[in-house]
């Protein structure tokens, strides 16, 4: 593993480049573990700093991270006429001159990899382009900006209107000052077309795609909506349809049951629709620069691993085997004076806390389910040991783990 | 695109094994323009027909599809010692003897691949093994098995006893004859020890895991969990804790919150969590024949593209403009006899059909809220337009799309 280290040229120093630089550097043993080279960055270009002519004589690999269509373009297909691979979180780029791009990678026989592009974190171009890559995909639809899908949450959580919860979005981070690009549909719809692509083989670009925004929805639309049991997201759709393909965005109502509805805030989620594979549907945070900056890292490894990595053990952990965990338990007991303040006794003695009680008597028993507040497995089981000893129990305590934290 | 065909040794035809070989002749085409190679069959080895010398002799890569440990582990040791690439969706084997098997691959050099093995076809493999390969992964959890999850899901949902419901569940086809190995937690025991060595890069083995089945719920704890908002899963658990690791199986309860909560049936779903990443969600059938070899055939085709493939558009398909769809339409009207009828013939005489209504009467005028049954977008428009057109519209009339179909 003492190799010469691979030195990156990295095109773009805003929140995305710095955490990516960042993250560079504190996975450096993971990246050296996973494709036998240390990494390095061997220049940065930003608009105050460096010269692409430079960074790209003394790079390997480049990274692109600069956004929008010039002076990207010029960059990434000088890199690839050079040989560098080229990894790129730069949708609109893609989505307007990805034929080009790609046709030039093609020749050269470079990797051109961008899963940062579309739905942040989310793993998407790769199922699409590697596991599902033989796969005849029917559909591939779903959330793929989270701004819009931050707002239209907002507003159905609060009855506020359209331009109150931007605002409320602006402050907190999760719209841009200026959203045009968020809100009228531009940004998801340039994904869209990143996503035909690859899932249908055939050329597309963002002109192509029809797509409408968020703008006009009424509040009181989405309070309607909820009556008729309806969740409002701002969803990207490519299908085939009548031998031939559909790509659109547009605000659109789901059903409780759909597995797009419970994706709340910020968060992206994508599902892959095909006969062979069902459906399948991947959901996580949309955006983020470190998130982002993950996105890149893995496509930086994976055009330096090339073929899969055989999984190599870096080390032993030991095995935990004393877990704290939240628990249901359930107890039938002799309905009288005192049952309960003994049980809660030997919890209290044990450390342990009571969330919730539901008590309920049948005759001369009573049946008394609880969940109790997260403790160390073996104190829980040693209270149980204790409780079953009390002599009150009608039939052995009953216990199940539960997941405590109620995630959005 | 003419060069020599990839050989492909199958062991094991059993579901899988038929629909991989059904999957690779349908889908030859679209193998040849990932790969740049035709693939065949070189040979099949079942309990009653073919040599396994021989048909490792005339193939260049090995598809394991018998299950168990043995014969399978030699197999497949004999298969990487001559440098065979080898596919395989044997959990049972990864779990029990991974060390040894990943050992020799490393040594030789060869590719095992394995995305079938967990999860079916959810590419959670691949995207801990690539996509977060050098990722500090905090914690991978789940629903990695489907038969107990569709068990689970029924006695919630009916009331019934476990009994019962696996006698249906295996009348349904989604439990087998000896269901042992599923509902005593085994079958998600090694799925999470596979998971848990990719994600902590540790050697980790099935006698590892402590496990759990889901044979002694009783229908009235799933009773007072709903009362408490929780719904129950058989969970796998494998995460870093006090510097060490524990890998874990367990039925276990959920707030209606967590996202993992509305995965019902037999469906899988993991999540993967890490500083970097948040966390990631990805679901789908757990498993099914033509699903699994799905994504065998995505490993295989991995296998002989090597590298990342640059996408090239095999042909260009037609925009289709005009979709069908279902639609939610608000109008604002003058209350007034008559204007109901006047908008529902408008609506039938352009062969749209109402799904749903809801009607409110403010003063003098009225809003009427309504969801109507799928139709192209041209013919929904120009209803719209008519309507528009009456002279009894308040404000003008909106409409948004609705995804109508309501999945499980």
């Amino acid at each position: 593993m003492s190799s010469k280290p691979v030195r990156i040229g990295l095109l773009g120093r805003g929140t995305v480049g710095a955490a990516f630089e960042r993250l560079l550097g504190e996975r450096a043993a993971a990246v050296e573990a996973a494709t036998g080279r240390r990494a390095e960055i061997a220049g940065v270009l930003t608009r105050s700093e460096g010269d692409f002519g430079v960074i790209l004589e003394r790079s390997e690999l480049v990274v692109e991270l600069l956004g929008g269509t010039d002076p990207a373009r010029g960059y990434i297909l000088d890199a690839l006429r050079a040989g560098r691979p080229v990894v790129t979180a730069n949708k609109q780029l893609l989505a307007q001159h990805g034929d080009e791009l790609f046709a030039v990678a093609r020749q050269v026989g470079v990797q051109l990899r961008f899963e940062a592009a579309v739905a942040g974190v989310i793993p998407i171009v790769r199922t699409i382009q590697e596991s599902f890559g033989v796969t005849e995909i029917a559909r591939v639809f779903g959330i793929v900006n989270g701004t819009t899908n931050f707002i239209l949450s907002e507003m159905a959580n609060t009855g506020a209107a359209y331009g109150e919860v931007l605002a409320r979005a602006q402050a907190l981070g999760f719209a841009e000052a200026d959203p045009a690009e968020d809100v009228g549909g531009a940004d998801a719809a340039a994904k869209m077309a990143i996503l035909a692509r690859l899932a249908f083989h055939t050329p597309i670009t963002l002109s192509e795609v029809a797509y409408e925004g968020i703008e006009a929805i009424q509040p009181d639309d989405l309070a309607y909506a909820k009556e008729l049991g309806l969740s409002l997201k701002l969803l990207g759709v490519a299908e085939r349809r009548d031998g031939g393909i559909s790509v659109r965005v547009f605000p659109c109502f789901l059903y409780g049951g759909h597995p797009l509805a419970p994706v709340e805030g910020p968060f992206n989620a994508v599902m892959v629709e095909a006969p062979a594979i069902t459906e399948v549907t991947m959901s996580g945070p949309g955006a983020g620069g470190v998130q982002t900056a993950s996105a890149v890292l893995g496509d930086v490894v994976s055009v330096l691993a090339g073929d899969a990595p055989v999984p190599e053990p870096l080390e032993r952990l030991p095995i935990v085997t004393d877990v704290a965990s939240s628990f249901y338990l359930h107890l039938e007991v002799a309905d009288r004076p005192g049952v309960l303040a003994q049980i809660a006794k030997v919890l209290g003695d044990n450390g342990i806390s009571v969330k919730s009680v539901v008590q309920r008597g049948f005759g001369e028993d009573a049946r008394l389910v609880m969940v109790v507040h997260e403790c160390l497995e073996s104190r829980f089981a040693a209270a149980v040991e204790e409780i079953a000893e009390l002599g009150d129990l009608r039939s052995p305590p009953r216990s199940i783990r539960v997941i405590e934290e109620e995630l959005v």
